[in-house]
């Protein structure tokens, strides 16, 4: 086991007094709200659905990055999966099987979430888009690899 | 009507394509989310049941203020009190006779938020817990005029 994936099962340990289902309903939370400013960003930026506003854009790729940095890893245990919960969480078990896959998925993430808010607050639109697709992409990488199909 | 409270409906227009059972449970994840860093900061700075670590309650201080500023307004609606929704919301429908409170506490909560989020990134702990008193105070707030009892 690598230092990443010891570091996250310790920082697991340290949230022993959450319930798995409280760690999934507030994983959950945080991804609805995730989702929510990436829509605006979205129809903003990428659709033109909605007037282009570079405070509400920057606000909103701001609280991606707030929330990517936030230590969710400590939302995930082992007894958090499709496995235990059925359809409460759509976690596969094999997440738990391959550690340092998924940390370097959630390393990524920052990582792309930290970008997309840099260049929102500099207000240039082609950056924008081009860091929101790789947000999406560190989005996708995670669900293809670990999330449940419904 | 005053300047923020027409700002606010304005906002909430812009958001009309959300269903108000979305903007509901976009604003829950929100709250949601908040309250489980709100829990790491009291629990490392308030309680001392957990060692405290300034990355980590930066870290959560961030987040919070960020969901704060992320325009939380647009998910509140006319339509998504619990006169429309029962039991999904507590939003009591006095929320929107009365926006000009409303709003002031969605600035104070606001400015609280960013207090909160400047202290912690100082490390300075009698600081952080005023300041998170202060935002304990502003939910409080709110939660007492427009939340309905369970």
């Amino acid at each position: 086991m690598g230092a990443m994936a010891a570091a996250l099962l310790a920082s697991t340990a340290a949230q022993a007094q959450m319930k798995p289902e409280e760690m999934v309903e507030t994983r959950q939370a945080g991804y609805q709200f995730m989702a929510w400013n990436m829509g605006k960003i979205k129809a903003q930026v990428i659709d033109g659905k909605e007037a282009y506003d570079q405070a509400k854009v920057a606000a909103a790729a701001n609280t991606i990055a707030a929330i990517a940095n936030s230590g969710m890893g400590a939302l995930y245990s082992p007894e958090t999966t499709t496995e235990q919960l059925g359809n409460k969480t759509r976690l596969k078990p094999e997440f738990f099987q391959n550690l340092e896959k998924a940390g370097q998925i959630g390393r990524d993430f920052s990582a792309a979430a930290n970008q997309l808010a840099s260049v929102a607050a500099s207000g240039d639109q082609a950056a924008i888009k081009k860091a929101f697709g790789d947000v999406g992409g560190s989005c996708k990488s995670c669900h293809d690899n670990f999330r449940a199909e419904r």
